[in-house]
């Protein structure tokens, strides 16, 4: 999927949310399987978001069956939503070729993350397909994002130069980065760094970051933001009523999007 | 598998050689299939290496049937070799959890490797389960590694400092670390701060590092290396021929390691 369709996606939906489908099968509804979650999932929330995003972690855990779900939930999200492969994958360029194939090509996905730690070779071979995309890790939301990606280097945070220097190996086509909303003050330093990149934004929802703040700090004139939730709209209820509740759930960050992407944005 | 017995297999064998398994479809002999191929090499390199390192990225391309590869792959190698599933995982702890339930759990590796961008969270998941191992990304072989790897921060540079702090978090009994051969005078840096760690080191044979300067500036008393070749075993040989070209390639290198054993470590 290209940046034009995904701009016309987030304007006719008025939202920037990603569903992140990090499906745990520890934590499903009675009798329900993993499939079968995903797609009520999907069909209750279809509406209000612009993007998907499974965790690959939660599918690779179970095995083979684990990828053909996979595979069968991209298929039923289609082509009208903008699909992440959250792999976090990386390797020197020889290996990171095959990683590029397994995500672009054996499965369909529009876009995968990448954690930079091993430089261009690592990243670029995600950047040779028309209309997919890279989304690199810069400053993530949880603890450890203190340890390395906050240090301070002779070119800035670790962080902010792997935005500086990353962002010559693409443009703002084919490239997005991961920027946690638990450090939203923080975005305000990465929109000088990359003014025009899509920003994908965990941390709303069960980490605690503000959705408003995201968008003050972190919007530009195209929104350039997929703020990603998963347990908080996954889990709003663990009864059989799951689906309702994710719903209402998407439904009400959607609505809180269509006014900030109005006084953000437009 | 703990350490102690990693110890015993190299006295035993005279070799520190781990074997990549990093097999690509498209470089097999016509007529063999993937599986067959891994069978052929383990045949004839047991007795010369002490590990055995499948790139997870040349399975999971194959879909479904590339992890059924992988888990007969690792059957067929049993349980007198170390085993490394080179995945380059890492994620926010609540995911990384289920990246090592899939590698010690779901597949009985010993080891995985584990990209330390993220921080402690990303790495811990990996350090919970009695006598497997977290393999950590420190200063690797490719060409990337002088963007992010090498930056000189206010701890030194970034992997001196991924070196220093990780190694608080576990111990030389869970903990290893991924440096390059193609960097090997970097190794008597790593050994100030590491003095201890097993090290496993990429970068000899296809990418062109010296063995002798990685046992000069990298090994200590208990020799701890593991030193990967892949594709100049593999590959030794693109006829039907393959398995006695990889076997005499890696009793080569094992009888190189024999001599560099006695000279550097014993």
């Amino acid at each position: 999927m290209n940046r034009n369709k995904l701009l016309a996606l987030i304007e006719q939906r008025r939202s920037c949310l990603c569903v992140g489908l990090d499906t745990d099968p520890g934590k499903l509804p009675l009798g329900v399987s993993v499939l079968d979650f995903n797609k009520a999932i999907i069909d209750a929330t279809r509406d209000f978001c612009v993007a998907y995003k499974p965790n690959i972690a939660f599918y690779e855990c179970l095995g083979t069956k684990g990828w053909e779900i996979l595979e069968k939930t991209l298929e039923y999200i289609g082509n009208e939503h903008f699909t992440i492969a959250d792999a976090k994958r990386g390797d020197i360029g020889n290996t990171s070729d095959y990683y590029a194939k397994t995500f672009f090509e054996v499965y369909p996905f529009d876009s995968v993350t990448v954690a930079p730690y091993m430089g261009k070779d690592s990243v670029s071979s995600f950047l040779k397909y028309p209309d997919k995309w890279a989304i690199i890790l810069a400053l993530t939301s949880n603890s450890g994002a203190e340890d390395f990606e906050m240090l301070p280097s002779n070119e800035g945070k670790v962080f902010e130069h792997v935005l500086r220097k990353s962002s010559l190996w693409g443009t703002e086509m084919n490239t997005m980065y991961v920027v946690g909303a638990t450090r939203a003050e923080m975005l305000a330093e990465v929109r000088k760094i990359v003014p025009d990149h899509f920003l994908l934004v965990p941390g709303v929802g069960a980490q605690g970051g503000s959705m408003e703040d995201v968008f003050k700090y972190g919007s530009n004139k195209d929104v350039g933001l997929l703020i990603n939730a998963s347990r908080s709209i996954l889990y709003a209820s663990s009864e059989s009523n799951f689906a309702i509740a994710a719903g209402k759930e998407a439904k009400a960050m959607r609505d809180q999007m269509d006014e900030l992407i109005s006084q953000y944005s437009n």
